[in-house]
């Protein structure tokens, strides 16, 4: 499970992925959904056409944007999307028309608490047009006429989206759901694609896998509605733990979003590994929700998805802004992400129930399973063994004992490995 | 459901009650039954004969007391029941005698600690006799000859007590007792029937009533003691909630006991109630019980009775005294009062469980149920009603509901009611 | 129950056992065996044959030592086992040969940040030998040539243990286990088969006994698992409760060590009396065990065994030195420890479901229930007679009313009496 390299390969790969124009349907999602099959060739892509319904919704329109700016009266572009594809408010519908500066800046939107950064906007369920920039050179824009041009187009097409089968011995599902909806921004949501991407190659270089692994690439909310109109029923009968994942590449701290009823085998999954990676995680309530477990943990829907994140979509002042961008996430910010998000899901693979064979403590030193030095760590180590195996009777999980006996899960399951080997633990039932 | 000036109607009646010597049987009794029917004419006043066996008690003798007072050698009154009915030990049988001033006093109650105070006292279970008066009065009492004269009469006769049914769509009942048995006093008791009166006056002019409501005005323990030995099967079998109501007519603070239980419907509405009305209300234990609930909540009755005051018996310095009297009760205090305990009834009568009729979040826009305009306030409106739908699984009643996602209870009903008529929302089942 | 001298009592017995040199095998626990055998003559010895295989264990070979010693030069005892038995490692190997002071060092055991204390060491599962003292003595050693003999014996014969079996009215039994394993120690261990001793007289003196009590005196550990082997599916199918008895003679605290699943009848007996009696009491976890519950709530054992202590072994400076002795462990000590165990099992023992036999609360006062003087004491005592039948609806034992109400047990218990004779309260179900 090395991850040497692994972080500055995801922030290569965002590089080449951060300037596409992504939004919820068009050709930035498919321009980034075929980047991401070079990396997984059995990534398959998908479609569903504008139109469709899905649950209480509709797939919208298809938007295309060739083009977008704004020239003062000297001609020269005083705003220019081909510079920063946060210039256009999203999904825009196309506009050719001169304004004064007072009536210019009705349709500009700026942070004036932030000046430097340039707001994300997006207009999806209303039509509309607008720009945006930073205050600062909104503040340089002189009395003047302003040519606006949008050259886009709202019109029937697709949602695309895609997703990865990794098989397992079992029928019973992990589902990991990340998001590629988002122009130029790296933390929400670049880090989600990329740590998404990095643990799908982890999971397809494991000898065997006990679950089948379940990944989607998805634009969010409309697209997890999609998908579940697809496949709820089967989500439902198979998923035993998923996560979404997003906001998981900076270096700030570590960050836990519950799934609704936040018991289940993700939860549990997840806390343990952000207590013993990062006790000062933040831990948020299911009411800060704000991403695809708002659908995916819906009444009747119910899928146990719980999210491992860095810092918190709507808690960084540079969340949908401008400066969410590759120097807000790092190498470092993604590893430790990844390195958090693929423990849960060490932990959610081999977790087990386990059961003594013998009664009383066995005779642990005619087997070897004493460590042959002594030392303080060695004394730790025994009791941890110790500890653990006075739990074994079959009515905990090894999860529960690593938490009843506060040790880590990935300290815990190699020596209960030696255990099973040596006969004195057996697996008492598939969790 | 607009209390206004019910306070101060709900005090008015209180100076016509107030002067009336209750005790628990007698005419007293029976002339503030009589008061009350004329507020609900439905009002069923009831007797039970002295001598009657109920569970382990008999029905007492009646009392009846014309006159009491003491006279000076000058034939003067010094003391007069006349002026104050609190002056004579309740149950006091008659006597026509001559004492000495130390004689006298053997027989005089007073709280020193209270100099201006005259105590409330009783001695229903052994025959005695006696006066109460204020310590600065007694001490103004010279040494002389005292002419002690107690006309009152303790014999067969009956215990009287009133019932009202509300009926409803159910057979399913809420039970609502309180108590009139004591005299010149305002929040130990008054305010009980009074509150009372005006909760039955508000569910008789809903438009319809999920519960049938149980109302009954008695006198403390042996009146409950009766009503149980006749009704206890009948109650047992049907009461879903119920509320004893006393000492809820002043302002100083709102205060819960809680039944033996601790978790009936009847607490998880009264504790919402008051930690959305007065988070620093005073909880006090079952240990701290004193009134009609330890029938109520007996051992093989075990009926759902909570309590919801102002100042708790025993715990305000005017309680059992004259002091506890009309300007102690105030118009706002009894008002308060009546609103908590109203709301309380208003989360038994309207929780259900609400279970979304769509999958994933619904699209609120095309609808109308998103506030038109965008303030915090609005804001706030939209969270709550998002994450009040991501509760409504069938699961968990609404008052649940709106404890996980702390909010109150009568701002989710109303909203609730708009998502049943939108069809997103339906009854799960009946609680 | 009067304990009056039991302390005294059982320090006298203490000073017979002191010097007897116990191991796990041999003489010494045969000679400690037959002196407690002479305080309880039904105490049946048993023997189980060295290499017999006791689930995951095999007995060992039994250890004699007739004579130890380290001759100086001048043929002088520096090092006498015959002056303390803590002197030889355990279980040493017989030797006679000379070292130099430095090879002479290599095997001496010493506790140099307690220069006066005598370790005590044994190696029973692997062949070697060796000789404790204290550091000051040590370096009192001066360069010379020591002339080391072990005059021991090492071969099969048999292990030791002694039990006794108080038969009750039920077959459900009581167990208390204590061991007999240690030389010349006094908290760990004598202590544990001193107040074990007189807690079986006690019970021998008592009328008669709801359960059978089954006490044994084992050796630690291998003695347990002797034990288990032979009678556990005995042990699963009848024990209700019971006790590990060690370090119970001390004065400076009390201690109470859980059993595995931490709340059996046995853990709510012992932490209802230590709060009762001691509520500074020290709580230690499943995690801190160290003694024969080890064996006893293993995986698949499951017995209900908890510990009651007073300074728990590995957490007092004497420990496993020679100041660990009858200056340590005083009457008192041993007479609270016993008190402490004596009052847990008597709430085993006595433990019920109280249930009312009359509906609302009964009339005390036609009884004589009711205190005849009232003072505060009285009151406190109607209080918890009041709050305790106010909880008897079958529901709870009333170990369980006495922890709701913040009651003893001890005081509770004998109010019930009068109750059950009174004929208010029935038995509602045996535990």
């Amino acid at each position: 499970m090395s991850s040497i390299k692994v972080g500055s390969e995801m922030h290569e790969l965002g590089k080449r992925l951060f300037p596409i124009n992504r939004s919820l349907t068009g050709a930035g999602v498919r321009e980034t959904l075929s980047i991401l099959k070079e990396e997984l060739p059995a990534l398959e892509v998908l479609s569903v056409p504008s139109g469709t319904q899905v649950f209480d919704w509709v797939v919208p329109n298809e938007w295309t944007i060739h083009d977008a700016y704004v020239l003062n009266s000297q001609g020269e572009r005083v705003i220019d999307f081909q510079a920063n594809n946060l210039h256009v408010v999203g999904y825009s519908v196309p506009i050719k028309e001169t304004f004064s500066r007072e009536e210019l800046f009705k349709k500009l939107y700026t942070l004036p608490e932030q000046p430097d950064a340039i707001p994300y906007i997006t207009s999806y369920y209303s039509e509309n047009w607008g720009f945006c920039t930073s205050e600062n050179h909104k503040n340089t824009l002189p009395d003047d006429t302003y040519e606006v041009v949008i050259d886009s187009e709202l019109k029937p097409g697709c949602l695309n989206y895609a997703e990865l089968i990794i098989p397992g011995e079992s029928d019973k599902e992990v589902f990991i759901s990340t998001y590629i909806c988002h122009p130029s921004m790296a933390n929400n949501e670049l880090s989600g694609p990329l740590v998404t991407t990095y643990i799908a190659k982890w999971l397809m270089q494991q000898d065997s896998l006990k679950y089948t692994y379940r990944i989607v690439f998805i634009p969010e909310t409309i697209g997890s509605v999609v998908y579940l109109s697809k496949h709820h029923e089967h989500l439902k009968n198979n998923v035993v733990a998923g996560f979404n994942v997003t906001c998981i590449g900076d270096d700030k701290t570590y960050s836990y979003l519950p799934s609704r009823t936040g018991n289940t085998l993700s939860d549990k999954a997840a806390t343990h590994t952000l207590r013993h990676l990062y006790p000062d995680y933040k831990s948020y309530s299911w009411l800060d929700r704000g991403s695809d477990e708002r659908q995916y943990c819906a009444p009747g829907i119910d899928l146990p998805i719980a999210t491992i994140m860095r810092s918190k979509y709507g808690e960084y002042p540079e969340y949908h802004t401008s400066l969410d961008d590759l120097t807000f996430v790092t190498p470092s910010g993604l590893e430790g992400g990844y390195i958090a998000l693929r423990n849960a899901i060490y932990i959610v693979e081999k977790d087990f129930i386990p059961k003594m064979t013998v009664l009383c403590e066995p005779q642990l030193g005619k087997r070897g399973l004493y460590p042959n030095t002594s030392s303080k760590d060695t004394k730790s180590k025994v009791a941890a063994m110790m500890d653990m195996i006075s739990y074994c009777d079959g009515s905990m999980s090894l999860l529960e004992i690593a938490n009843k006996i506060d040790q880590p899960f990935s300290k815990l399951y190699p020596i209960c490995e030696q255990f099973i080997e040596a006969g004195l633990i057996e697996i008492f039932k598939e969790k």
